[in-house]
C-alpha cells in the first residue's frame, strides 16, 4: 500500500520553502523535504525551488539557479570591515542583501546602539559591484539592524553630509540632527546609469507614526524615548536631502523600509518589488510548476503574517494560477492562524512529530523535514492510487 | 482549490481511533478527527468506528455500537465498594473491564500496596451479570493493577482459599503463601454454564522468568525484592487450585495476564484472543471498511510497540485486507520507530502544529484533533482531485 504499482503517470512536485530562519537555509529545507518525497514515491520528479521574501536568505534563493559568488570588502552596522557575499546572476543583475551585511542577527554589527548603526556597508558592497561593471542591481531589504535613513548608503555613494561647520556628519542615526548640509556633487555618477530594484514587503512611509523607528524601530532595539527624536532626526535628514537632489521620497511607500534604507534608494530613482514576487521570478517558479502536480513550501514559522507577502504565499498564489495545489509544510503553524492559513494551502503541516521543545524541534529539523515530506508524500500517494 | 467542485464521488472515511489514555477517549477522538474530516470535505462519508485493545477504553468501544450500560456494585482493587460500568451488547454478550474495576490509574484501588490489592471486583461484577443472566462473558484484562493470580476472582464466584488452622485467607498477593488448602464446592455453579473470552495481546505463563510478576510487577509497583516471593506464592496458589479443580493453566499463554487473572479465567475454561481483534470484530471493522476510501486511526503515543497486536495495527491490517490505505494520527510518533510504523501506515502523523509541551497537547486534544484531521483531509483531496 506504501508504494503501489501502477501505470499511474509519477507525480511533478515543486519543492520551494524560504528558508528557517536561525536554523536551516532554504535550499536546505527543500533538500531535506525532497529526500523525503523521493523515499515515499522513488519515481517522483522532484524540482527543487528554494524561495525567499527580500530578507535573510534572498541571496542564496536567487543564487541558486547559478551566478558568480563575490565577496566584497565592506563594514558592518558597526562600520568595521569585513567581507560579505553578494552576487551576479547570469542576467547580470548583482544582487545586495542588506540581511548580509547589516543584518539583524549579526552580533558584531549589532554591538553598537541602532542609533550608532550605519548602511555604509550597503553602499560599499554597491561601489564594489558598479566597478565590476554591474548597472542593474537587486538590493534585498528585509532583515535589517539599522535606522539611518540610508545615510550610510547615500554617504558610501559619495553624498557628503556636513555640520554647520563644514565639518562631516558620521552617516548614522544619533548625528543626523547635526547635519546643515547635503553636498551631492560627488555622489558617484555611475549611479545614474544603474538600475536598483529595491525587495521588499513593506510599504511604510520613512517617518511619522507608521514610519520606520517607530514601526521597526523597537525590534532593532530603539528604546520607547528614542522614537521622537530618531522619527525627526530622520525627517531633518530627509528636508535637507531631497532640497539637494531635487526630488521628494520620504512620503513614497516603502521608504520605511530597512531603517529607511529604502527611502535612500528612492531617493536613487529605485523601484520596489515585493521579495518574494522577484525571487519566484528570477529562480523561475512558474516554469518549474508549469505541468507539477503538487506544491509543497515552508517557512520556521507560519501565521497571519505569512499572508501578506510572505514567500510561502506568493509561492502558493503562483501554484493557484497554474493549478496546482499546495501542502505547507513549517516549523510550526500558529494555531489561531490556522483558519486564515487554510485558505491558502491544501494542508498546513509542521515537522513536530508530537510534543517537543523548540530547541530540539531546530537541533533535529533536517530529519524532522524529511520525514515529515516521507509522511506527506505517503499520504499523497494512498490518495492518488485510491482515485488513480 | 480547498474545497473544489467535481464529478467524483465523495470519499468515504473510516475513523477508527483508540483512545489517547490519559486524555479523551476513543469515541471523543473520533468524533474530534471526524469533524475536521467534515470540514475539510463537506459531503465526505465519515464512519466512527472508535477502537480499543483490551484495555482501558474497551468498554466503551465495544459500547459504542449500542447495548445496555449498566453499573455493578462491586471491589475496587483494595477492595471497597463503589459503582463500576459493565455492559450486556446487543448479541447479550456481557463485557466486564478489568481497567475499569481494578485499573491502575484507579487512585482508590492503588492506593495500597500491589502485594494487598485483590481482582474480588472483577468477581463481583461477574456475579452480577450472571444473576442478569449472562452466560457470555468477554472480559477485557488490560490495565489491572493487581498481582493475585486471580483469587479474588475466584474468591467472589464462591471458591474458599483456607489455611493450616481452616481459617479463611483473604485473595491477596500477600496472603497466597499462606493457603493450605482450597475448596471449590461452592464455586457458583452457573460459572460451568458460562463462556468466557478474555481479551488479551500478553501470552506470559503465570509464574517465573517471564511470569506476571517478574514483566508486569514492577510497572504496578512491585519491588524488585518482592519478585521472587510474590512469584513463588503465585506457583504455590497455582498448586493448590490445580489439583483442586483438576486442570491445569499456569504455563498456558496468558495466564500470567493481568496478575495471574489470567490464569484464573483459564481455570475456569476461557477462550483468549486479541483485545483489539475481538473489538474489531465486535464493532464490525470490516463491515466499516467495505467500500471506504481510506481508515484513520491513532492512540495517544505510537512507537514499535503498536506494531504488536495494538489497536490502530490490527486496524491497519483489517483495512489493508479490504484494500483500503491507513494513516496514523496519534497524540506523538516516537521517531526512533517512524521506519517500521512506515511499513503499516500510509503517513504517521502527530496533533501537534509545532513545538509544544506534553500537558498542552493534553489540554488542547481536541482542537488539535479536529485541525489535524482537516489537513489530512484537504491533503487528501488535493491528491485526489489532482487525480480524478
Amino acid at each position: 500500500m506504501t508504494t503501489p504499482t501502477s501505470s499511474r503517470r509519477a507525480p511533478v512536485v515543486v519543492i520551494a520553502p524560504d528558508s528557517f530562519k536561525g536554523s536551516l537555509s532554504a535550499e536546505e529545507v527543500a533538500t531535506a523535504i525532497g529526500a523525503g518525497i523521493r523515499a515515499a514515491i522513488p519515481d517522483a520528479q522532484v524540482r527543487l525551488c528554494p524561495i525567499a521574501d527580500g530578507g535573510e536568505g534572498t541571496l542564496d534563493a536567487l543564487m541558486h539557479a547559478g551566478g558568480e559568488h563575490l565577496s566584497v570588502n565592506c563594514r558592518n552596522a558597526a562600520g568595521q570591515y569585513f567581507s560579505a557575499p553578494v552576487g551576479i546572476l547570469k542576467n547580470g543583475s548583482a544582487v545586495v542583501e542588506s540581511a548580509a551585511i547589516v543584518g539583524l542577527t549579526d552580533l558584531a554589527g549589532t554591538a553598537v546602539a541602532v542609533a550608532e548603526r550605519t548602511t555604509l556597508g550597503v553602499g560599499d558592497a554597491i561601489l564594489d559591484l558598479l566597478d565590476r561593471g554591474a548597472r542593474h542591481f537587486l538590493v534585498a531589504l528585509g532583515g535589517s539592524s539599522t535606522n539611518d535613513g540610508g545615510a550610510g548608503l547615500l554617504a558610501a555613494l559619495g553624498v557628503k553630509f556636513l555640520d554647520a561647520s563644514g565639518d562631516s556628519v558620521p552617516p548614522i542615526a544619533s548625528q543626523l540632527q547635526r547635519i546643515a548640509s547635503v553636498d551631492t556633487s560627488a555622489l558617484d555618477p555611475r549611479v545614474k546609469e544603474a538600475h536598483f530594484v529595491a525587495m521588499s514587503d513593506v510599504d511604510n512611509p520613512l517617518c511619522g507614526e507608521e514610519g520606520a523607528t517607530a514601526v521597526f524601530g523597537p525590534q532593532k532595539g530603539v528604546q520607547p524615548e528614542q522614537v521622537a527624536p530618531l522619527d525627526q532626526a530622520l525627517a531633518h535628514f530627509a528636508s535637507l536631502l531631497e532640497a539637494a537632489l531635487g526630488r521628494q521620497a520620504s512620503r513614497l511607500p516603502g521608504a520605511g523600509a530597512a531603517g529607511g534604507l529604502g527611502y535612500a534608494l528612492l531617493m536613487l530613482g529605485a523601484q520596489f518589488r515585493s521579495g518574494a514576487e522577484t525571487v519566484a521570478d528570477h529562480i523561475g517558479l512558474d516554469q518549474a510548476l508549469a505541468g507539477a502536480d503538487w506544491l509543497i513550501t515552508g517557512e520556521g514559522r507560519s501565521d497571519a503574517q505569512t499572508l501578506h507577502g510572505k514567500a510561502p504565499f506568493i509561492a502558493s498564489q503562483r501554484a493557484r494560477r497554474a493549478g496546482v495545489p499546495t501542502t505547507l509544510l513549517s516549523g510550526g503553524i500558529d494555531m489561531k492562524s490556522l483558519e486564515k492559513l487554510q485558505s491558502s494551502f491544501s494542508g498546513c503541516f509542521s515537522i513536530a512529530f508530537g510534543p517537543m521543545s523548540l530547541p530540539d524541534a531546530i537541533a533535529q529539523a533536517p530529519g524532522l523535514l524529511k520525514d515529515s515530506g516521507e509522511q506527506l508524500a505517503r499520504l499523497w500517494q494512498a490518495s492518488a492510487v485510491r482515485q488513480g
